[in-house]
């Protein structure tokens, strides 16, 4: 095994100095332009996609008993064809509780090196990953290259790199030496042994899987936990993909390449709540619903849980200099990936005496027509749609967008199919804007998919006032506003950090404005309802191994 | 309001060096010796104490409506009559909720140098407090002044350094530019604001204090959290001057009081329960019975949970090359405060075929001789018994070991009480040495109190499993083992880390065994159902507070 600890330290070292800045980073390659990859890689990796479909996958796992998976593409709505080992639950966390003890007991430096050495291989397939992620997820190509590619890699060594600082905060050894009473002082000789939890289970999302996975597979896996990957039934191609080349590289390592496995189960047959439960499981990373979040809080009693789940992100809009360019900017937000993305915009809150542009006033009216007349233009030609609002992953949210539509609330903007130029069957949705009645509550939770709301508060205090409270009580991902009034942006900043919520203000140019990055943004604040793990902050690592110390007196050489 | 930050910023560098290099680190006098106070001090600490006997004690909080207050001394066995404010717990939440957001607010550095001032206020009453302590808790006056003083202290301190540092380790804030696309980068100007979670409750116990309470007090404090300190209904006193303190430095600076208060109950009218499965309860930190720790553990969903508990704790006894200084080690594990320290040894295995002396054998009943011996001389002199022992702290444990020695296991030294020469109505009781049998499972759980056991193990091998098995299963805060052989040692070492468990090996010396060193010894794993929370590392301060984001496009000066 080469030393891959000192092959990638640069990148290490690099990203360290970024978790200390925190501001831009990001050493993977988010374009797939080819200029920035090795000749061939684009082909290869399609090819790569192509060829697995309708075939086995190649994986090996303990306990065996069947194949299944039953993925479909939300732009063919075609069976993707590829079967996955099916597992027994028992034999599989066995197998991994075998493959612990060497693990848990290297160094940190030769698990890091490890986790490095992962990464550059995921890099190294982030073609094939990314045509995997457009057909399971639904992203278009662009979106999945950089999102299952750079965007969750640097994210993922992101929580690497806070692995690594927080474990070097423990000293190997340490000589304790202090006078009690006369004599000779007592010397110890002291042991500081930094020994992982066991078993820990990443629950993946089918909309944008490795974001997620990928930071607390290494955060785990560095620590010297054993990790699980248990994916949306839906999504599980681009997890296979990385727990195949995860174990490939322990497997070269030498250690044993079930410390890192892949429990796949149907949407008819889900094991998660009794994996989740399993007395060996001893980490929890969840990545869904806020119902299933909320479930795993308070159930999962035996285990550490981090949870990623939803809010209601809302946007205050106050005043702006430019009110096409601040309706375009949240538009996009809503039209991006079909609004699948956890940073997605939905409640829009207007004053009911309207929003200033420079020395005018728009009314509420207004606001919402250019907030249609955005998305329209963002939506219009089909291509751009394309690549823009990719499909969506779910029939479900067909059906909630269809429900809501009908559900008698005033419709701004109806959603419609666009016809994918090159999917003609794809699952494809414009975004639905509504108008409903603040009292009617429709606003007061997620509403997963290309939905959003525009909502009349009485004045920009109660606007402000209802979309922080809403984000304490209901949760918020991301949270916006704009305002050319620097008193009002004070207010904003200072009402939803009181709510424990983090907030975008102004945000127009080119940057998506639910963009967020790794190294800089911290995702999540575990301070409201919408999830406890933050991307990435030291309490994201700390509680993933303990300290276990070893003192020793030198035993007198003879009887005193 | 001077300012505290600079004035103690010495003491906390110090501090800060010491949590990285781990080694000896004591800022705190441990010594009562006259001639490292101020002239006057020790008189005036116990002219204090005796003042306050009999008296209401001086404590104005929100919603009092009665005075209660029940402890009795355990060496004069007569109340202390003195009554402390009862409040209803909505208002005493209500206050602390208002008091919060101007703390929270606040800057970490200012929240710093505060509660370094708060310490420093301790420290200059730790005489008074060493009364108060004695008086409740039961520990010897000595004692009493190191442990409800330098060492409680230092524990704060070491606390307070590293909520300082995870605090630290985020900046206030950055500038984030990127390319996105063609055109000018966006800068995006960052600011990352540190959320504290709400309100904080510390739950004391009785024998030993302010050990836990200073580095929760002090974790919380720093990072923005109010905190409410429930002590145990036995001991309120020193808990009281503590929060009676930390109050007066906290209105000095112009912050409201009521970011630290008390909240005391009675045995028969318990208020434990609903103050921490009240919802504005956002922070548990819990020392005492593993039954409770589990309980909370298990019911306190909406608060983040500490707990430091108890276990079986273990000797493994191989081989010496003095066996009567390696019984009195353990004896005087033992004896010390009667064995009400959470770091007593309790468990004593022998391999049937003996402990290796040098180049002799000596059988497990000479084994078992040698701890009886080694008790007997420790206790002989009831002065010596005085200040080793201490007193009981509460007639249940008096009780216990009646229990335990009329069970039918086997009698090696039956308890007796000493005659304290300075209390003849003290509750004392010299060690209860049993030697059950294994099978019966007596060993399998704390035994609060004086009480230990020689177990014989078949050969060194189980000895060493079965310590270690017990520490994972039922929990252990300390373990120990004496060998001289430096095969088996390391195998105690690997085994005790697998198990989650810290050792100290061939502990002889001057220093108690049990003695754990702030800025030094790592305390509770949080890997063994002892407890959660490690006194201390990054994971007992990083969960406290959240980082909440806000994120500026300058607007632009014109429409564009």
């Amino acid at each position: 095994m080469s030393d891959w600890f000192d092959a990638h330290h640069p990148r290490l070292s690099a990203a360290i100095e970024a978790t200390l800045s925190r501001s831009y980073h990001s050493p993977f390659q988010e374009s797939p332009s080819r200029k920035h990859h090795p000749p061939g890689a684009p082909a290869a990796g399609k090819e790569a996609f192509e060829a697995q479909l309708g075939r086995s996958f190649e994986l090996e796992l303990p306990g065996e008993v069947a194949r299944t998976g039953h993925e479909v593409s939300p732009y063919t709505r075609e069976p993707l064809g590829i079967d996955y080992p099916q597992v027994r639950l028992d034999a599989l966390l066995n197998a991994m509780h075998q493959a612990w003890p060497a693990w848990r007991d290297t160094s940190p430096r030769s698990r890091v090196g490890v986790c490095l050495e992962i990464l550059d291989r995921l890099a190294r397939q982030t073609f094939e990953n990314a045509h995997a992620t457009m057909h399971t997820a639904g992203q278009g190509f662009l979106m999945a290259f950089a999102g299952s590619g750079a965007n969750s890699l640097d994210r993922g060594l992101e929580a690497l790199a806070y692995a690594h600082r927080a474990m070097s905060d423990v000293p190997l050894r340490t000589v304790f030496s202090r006078r009690f009473g006369p004599g000779e002082p007592v010397v110890l000789h002291k042991r500081y042994r930094l020994v992982a939890r066991g078993i820990a289970c990443v629950v993946t999302c089918g909309s944008y899987p490795a974001w997620n996975a990928y930071p607390a597979l290494f955060a785990n896996l560095a620590t010297g936990n054993p990790v699980v990957v248990k994916p949306h039934p839906g999504a599980i191609l681009p997890m296979a993909l990385a727990v195949r080349t995860a174990r490939s590289v322990l497997a070269e390592s030498g250690f044993d390449p079930n410390l890192v496995t892949l429990l796949v189960d149907t949407a008819r047959a889900p094991v998660a709540e009794q994996l989740l439960l399993h007395p060996r499981v001893a980490i929890v990373d969840f990545t869904g619903s806020q119902r299933f979040g909320r479930w795993i809080e308070k159930h999962c009693r035996q285990a550490l849980v981090f949870t990623e789940t939803a809010g209601c992100n809302a946007v205050v809009l106050e005043s702006t200099h430019d009110l096409h360019a601040t309706a375009r900017a949240i538009a996009h937000s809503v039209c991006i990936f079909s609004s699948q993305m956890c940073t997605a915009a939905q409640n829009v809150w207007v004053p009911a005496s309207g929003v200033r542009v420079g020395s005018e006033i728009a009314s509420p009216e207004a606001v919402a027509e250019a907030l249609v007349a955005a998305t329209d233009a963002l939506v219009a030609d089909p291509a751009q749609a394309a690549g823009l609002c990719g499909a969506l992953f779910s029939d479900r949210t067909l059906q909630d967008i269809v429900a809501l539509q009908s559900s008698g609330a005033p419709v701004l903007r109806p959603s419609t199919p666009y016809a994918h130029p090159d999917h003609a069957a794809a699952r494809t949705a414009t975004p639905l804007w509504l108008q409903p009645e603040v009292a009617a509550g429709l606003h007061e939770r997620e509403h997963f998919g290309p939905m959003a709301f525009v909502l009349q508060a009485v004045d920009r205090d109660e606007a402000l006032m209802r979309a922080a409270s809403d984000a304490q009580q209901h949760g918020a991902i991301a949270s916006y506003a704009y305002t050319t009034d620097e008193t009002y942006a004070d207010q904003v900043e200072d009402a939803f950090a009181a709510a424990g919520a983090s907030v975008g203000l102004n945000l127009h140019r080119q940057l998506p404005i639910n963009y967020a990055a790794a190294f800089s943004d911290f995702h999540v604040t575990g301070l409201n309802p919408a999830g406890t793990a933050c991307l990435t902050d030291l309490a994201f690592v700390t509680q993933r191994f303990g300290v276990v110390q070893s003192k020793r007196e030198q035993p007198p050489t003879e009887p005193r």
